[in-house]
């Protein structure tokens, strides 16, 4: 199945990378650049990242060039939610009823060099560092290189350049300057800054036993919702955890209230608002302090082609990260347009049946992924929130096809995100209905098994299943 | 009152050559650049136009430097729409109970051109043509042009650079790339043509006593309203009309419907839907076929500034042209710009100031601009919307400042169109239960001055009047 046919790819980041190799199994001579340096060489210089959730979309994606399970292999398995509340109580709350279901902790860089190892094994990939994207001829399919390191510019024609250059693309500068293609860029007004809570043996008091060497329980997504704002953790393998706080860049509880170098006021803050925190965050004044705030956007464009030139991942849809599918859905970008390639080759009809394929997809997962926000940091703490995770699982659990869960449909399927989210919302529906019907102060006065059952019945009518 | 303080205006369209005069006058020192030639000198190069409709926004900013009256004297009143229907029947519909309230169709080509003999009377502006903005350094406030005759290109260093410089500003480039600089270009799927209605002198057949040398009535806004498509028509001072089609490109009565180059088709469509229009289109066929199609585009961004530069008009916030209000909202940018100098002089505070105050406007009547299409090519003809639009305007009649029509404070007004919008909509909800209470078909049974009593009567209790 040798194509013989060219494809440009810039930007080496985990779709370009992930691309690269499907492509040349397919028989596809592929150029990978990338404007950093190797990070197998100069050690792993991301953007300044939020830690990974792969999920099932992001494992099917490799699983097709078969690396879902060394990438598994380390990974750490997340299958719910910590709630931390401002009195430093926990709460567990299950993604599922179903225990096999988990989201999985990965490091961006091991995963990225898994990926460039990939696909370097693949005789007809070329992988090109320090060569920085920096126009793109849309009529003629070629792009235009500089090299970091001696300021050579090389351009390349190609039979079809992809731009996984992230979201602020060089490869759809171009595009967005032809006719009748939309754009927009919308910034939220939070931002992130990253901190950390060392392994446990690091932590003076700490009980390295407890929890497998981790300072807190390391099979969660550690959240402290705290209304307007909230701070997160995910698990790395080093045993430590990667905190991220998203605040409010104005207001109140937000990153303009504190002085970052006024380490008293900072512990303060942090005592008040994510005590149990403060004991494992031994390095929190000096982190929050030298660490920056970033800010957090949504690009959306269409169509994602002009001609040859094709954008995936951020380049066509960078979304916020409170659903944990940025990379799944770059990852499944790269699925289907392989996919489409495998049916018919012909760039010329399969691009813009990707854009129109992918488009309402990305769409949904990027208002998807901004109401998690607001789910993550307001309502996942609230009683009656958790009454309805409890109505929806139960029926989940009864009726495992009938009756599927947005987050599960997101997280745990292949199912296209705008079909899930469809159906996420009909669901909800049924939930607030059955709880209506069965309200909280009720379901106190039943055992388990009763109330599951009343549950069960109410949904099973209310679905006519 | 000499500031001393140099200004740099990319950009010598509207807005530009305005803000030029304005700051003049006001002691600033002003470069004036744009990339075209000086169309006094080779004729006027515009961009594809739209004829423009001036209104009070545009003649009240026009008015702060004395050019209210001169250009109102080439202008061509336009008190209502003249609406076509597909049997060629004619009905005006009046903009306003007020007789003196009416839209003026101007050249843009001759308004850019009384703005620029403006701009050069005054000692302090500087005009440079050919000069095409490529870059801004916003944080040393420097703007870069090239020169299209000897590709030199000039840094300009200035107490502030404004980017007047339309919907594809090259001063806006930079601050895209900036953190936290929300933008969007969205693209109807409609697009436009321009089309030709001669002198009546020049038609066979026409009678040129008729309308004063027209071939169709001269003192209105021509719609010929056709669902999801329509064409419009605005008077020249020449006696000529400039005639718009805004139709989709895909789809029914659309562009891709006809061979532009098939005379027959594209004339036997005309007849069959604007069939009065067709005997005073002598060069239908020919204009047709000559002429593109042009799309569509509604920018924003937000903030408008950063540090000390700066955008106006389309560059800050374009349009469609429904509600012919793009030139005015530009001419209103400039005014609030200027007045906010006024009071106070510093760019730091000043330019924030305005962003502040002009964004939700600007999306008011972006968003308008785009509601008025649907009204003019679908509701317009509706006999309920133009029962209600009666109601509307006896309302307004007898309560001149109580009862304000959407449409009388965009075009005959000053209010900001963000409370324009909020005051027009709670009308059009107590016209819509007056119309509820007095249907049309009871209506029919009155005397005119007996259903307006009534009207009037409803209309003042429902607002407490």
């Amino acid at each position: 199945m040798a194509h013989d046919e060219h494809v440009v790819i810039a930007g080496a980041g985990l779709a370009g990378a992930l691309l690269a190799v499907d492509l040349a199994r397919m028989g596809y001579r592929v150029d990978l650049y990338e404007r950093r340096p190797d990070p197998r060489q100069a050690g792993y210089i991301g953007g300044r990242s939020i830690n990974l959730a792969l999920s099932v979309r992001g494992l099917t994606a490799l699983a097709e060039v078969g690396l879902d399970a060394p990438v598994l292999e380390d990974a750490i398995r997340m299958p719910g939610r910590m709630l931390h509340d401002a009195q430093g109580d926990l709460t567990f709350q299950a993604y599922s009823h179903d225990p096999a279901d988990a989201i999985n902790s990965v490091s961006r860089g091991g995963l990225n060099i898994t990926l460039l190892d990939a696909a370097d094994a693949e005789p007809n990939v070329a992988i090109h560092f320090d060569e920085r994207c920096v126009d793109a001829d849309l009529d003629e399919t070629i792009a235009v290189f500089k090299n970091n390191a001696t300021g050579e510019v090389t351009q390349v024609k190609a039979d079809c350049i992809v731009g996984a250059d992230g979201a602020f693309s060089a490869i759809r500068a171009p595009m967005m300057r032809t006719d009748r293609f939309d754009y927009s860029q919308t910034y939220l007004r939070h931002g992130y800054k990253e901190l950390v809570i060392p392994p446990a043996i690091e932590i003076e008091g700490a009980d390295p036993t407890k929890h497998d060497g981790f300072a807190i329980e390391p099979n969660a997504l550690h959240i402290w919702p705290r209304g307007g704002s909230m701070m997160i953790a995910l698990p790395n393998a080093d045993k430590s955890f990667t905190c991220t706080l998203f605040w409010p860049f104005e207001g109140d509880h937000a990153f303009e209230s504190i002085d970052p170098n006024d380490a008293a006021s900072v512990r303060a803050f942090f005592t008040l608002h994510y005590p149990d925190a403060v004991p494992v965050m031994p390095t929190l004044t000096d982190d929050y302090s030298r660490n920056p705030v970033s800010s957090l956007v949504t690009v959306r464009c269409d169509p994602w082609h002009r001609n040859r030139t094709v954008l995936v991942g951020d380049a066509a849809h960078a979304i916020v990260p409170f659903f944990g599918q940025g990379m799944n859905a770059a990852f499944e970008d790269v699925r289907v347009l392989c996919s489409l390639l495998r049916e018919d080759g012909g760039f010329d009809r399969v691009l813009p049946a990707y854009s129109e394929a992918r488009k309402a997809n990305a769409d949904a997962i990027a208002d998807m992924a901004l109401d998690n926000f607001i789910e993550m940091r307001d309502t996942v703490a609230d009683e009656e929130f958790l009454y309805r995770k409890r109505v929806e699982q139960a029926l989940h659990g009864s009726m495992p096809e009938r009756a599927q869960p947005l987050y599960n449909l997101v997280s745990f399927s292949n199912i296209p995100y705008d079909e899930a989210r469809e159906k996420g919302r009909a669901l909800g529906r049924i939930v607030a209905r059955v709880a209506e019907r069965l309200p909280r102060q009720e379901a106190a006065l039943l055992t388990d098994d009763a109330w599951n059952e009343r549950v069960v019945s109410i949904g099973r009518e209310l679905l006519g299943a």
